[in-house]
């Protein structure tokens, strides 16, 4: 196999895992490394760990020519600045330098991406939103988060975050979200709440339930005793459909994208999940919008965020004033 | 006064007025003039009072050279091929070819665009939200509407309507709402809904209100009487600023604009609306769009519509591709 010509190292930082790679031009992956994030051992370790799995991945690629180094982490971050200010998912992690820290570690310049960001730009480059001119993607992990691509072009929003769909309201007075507010999506449809809410329904119910035998409930947990027809996970999961499926269709009512991608873990659930949202999408949104939209999962799987932290950072190598 | 050297005859077809104009490329508007829409009268009544009107805005223009005409028209309509479609507030109008009839009435080519999006392009060309590069508008009216400029341009989005944010939902499960289902912004914070809200409040409750005296309330008379602190009022009020500052903050998160213009006859109750709808967004928004988004009042007042129908048709005529 002949290396290509050109390649990016990319590393993702998430709330439960971290992946590292090699993703050439044309978006393909060699030497993908995932591992546990294991958060609880604070920034320092997991940055160490980070940057070790990196260089195993830029080994298992053949070691090519790496031009740039790309890094997508979950927000809020100062993209610009490199620096990852205090992640919701990861609550000991206050102005990680990370760019600086990267390019110093593999010798090449380093850019940081917001991880919502990183899957939009990836399913629209090499995935599933390929050539559309108006797309969103929701991503569905140990939290929520969301991108934007509008006229052909990713949107960055005044705050340079690019859209924060997680916290649309979707139950006014609901659920405690990690923001401090009642009621977002993210409160609802993370991983990680599904899992909570199971665990409280579990709790406040006398009914017998699959998930009852488990020490931990985790959102998997919960997607497969609702595919055999449990009761209790099949009320966590009507809620968890129903509020993404009325998210999605406010995304759909107020942007009108040809596409909207949802990633992340939860989308594990496959049809459970997206055939309720698209459901929804068609009985509720206005039908021009909902005509023109299409539902999709993305398309890069384990590999959309570092396919996304890689194109990003190779076309930020690319602009001639950037220093 | 000298006429300027290109004007633009615009309409603007509201649920509760119609209004004519002729706007100079500078966005200053000659003849304005404003009529009740009278919409129990029928399409066909109302379309030959429109064209009287505008015919009375050129007179008083003093005749000026005009190369096209703009029309704003509430959706759903189709605007490149020039017609309207069953427009919420409009009941009996149906596949109206009002560009059509308009470029015979007048002699020179007809636009026909969306009220809200004319409400967004005429804030942006000539109004509060001059040279952002990313803008909401809100149109608080008969009905509830929006537009967006995104990168610095109109977001036309995949159903070319950009943006339904009067269905943004609000309250799941609440009250019904034009388009069929519960809960949805403009349920709540249309004119028209203030004031069945208000009704519906006095029919259920034995309090004495201002309102109780007056054969109709509008939603005029619910704000006047909530100024005066009645008790009754500001509960509706009260509700209608919580929804409205809700559904802003949703579009502050997901679009994260430098400024959300609000715009429409609701508006006319100042600060009453601006100054909750300001705190709830700068309280409950993530800190980082909350901090880059303004909440501003339209800057246009009642010539909004017109000026971005006339902005709209001046923009398409010099298109070099259109028919």
């Amino acid at each position: 196999m002949t290396a290509p010509t050109r390649s990016t190292l990319a590393l993702d930082i998430g709330g439960t895992k971290l992946a590292t790679g090699v993703v050439a031009t044309d978006g393909t992956v060699t030497g993908l490394r995932i591992t546990p994030t294991r958060k609880e051992e604070g920034h320092a370790a997991v940055v160490r760990r980070l940057f070790d799995l990196a260089h195993d991945s830029f080994a298992d690629a053949g070691q090519p020519h790496v031009d740039a180094v790309g890094i997508s982490c979950g927000g809020p971050l100062d993209a610009e600045a490199g620096v990852v200010h205090r992640p919701l998912n990861l609550p000991d992690w206050d102005a990680v330098p990370l760019a600086a820290l990267a390019a110093e570690e593999f010798g090449v310049p380093a850019h940081l991406v917001n991880d919502a960001t990183a899957g939009m730009i990836a399913e629209h480059r090499h995935g599933i939103a390929r050539g559309a001119s108006d797309a969103l993607y929701l991503t569905l992990s140990t939290g929520v988060g969301g991108g934007a691509i509008v006229g052909g072009r990713l949107h960055r929003g005044a705050a340079a975050n690019g859209g924060e769909f997680g916290h649309i309201m979707v139950r006014p007075g609901g659920r405690l979200c990690t923001c401090g507010r009642r009621g977002c999506l993210e409160a609802y449809a993370s991983g990680t709440s599904v899992a909570l809410r199971a665990r409280d329904a579990l709790a406040a119910s006398d009914e017998t339930s699959l998930l009852s035998a488990l020490e931990t409930v985790r959102a998997e947990d919960v997607v497969a005793a609702a595919q055999s027809g449990d009761r209790l996970a099949l009320s966590v999961w009507d809620e968890t459909v129903e509020v993404i499926g009325q998210a999605v269709t406010d995304l759909v009512n107020t942007f009108e994208p040809e596409v909207v991608v949802l990633g992340g873990g939860v989308t594990r659930a496959g049809a459970l999940l997206l055939d309720p949202v698209r459901a929804h999408v068609a009985r509720w949104a206005m039908p021009p919008a909902a005509a023109a939209t299409r539902i999709e999962f993305a398309a890069l799987g384990d590999a959309v965020c570092v396919v996304g932290a890689a194109v990003h950072a190779a076309d930020r190598s690319e602009e001639p004033s950037h220093a």
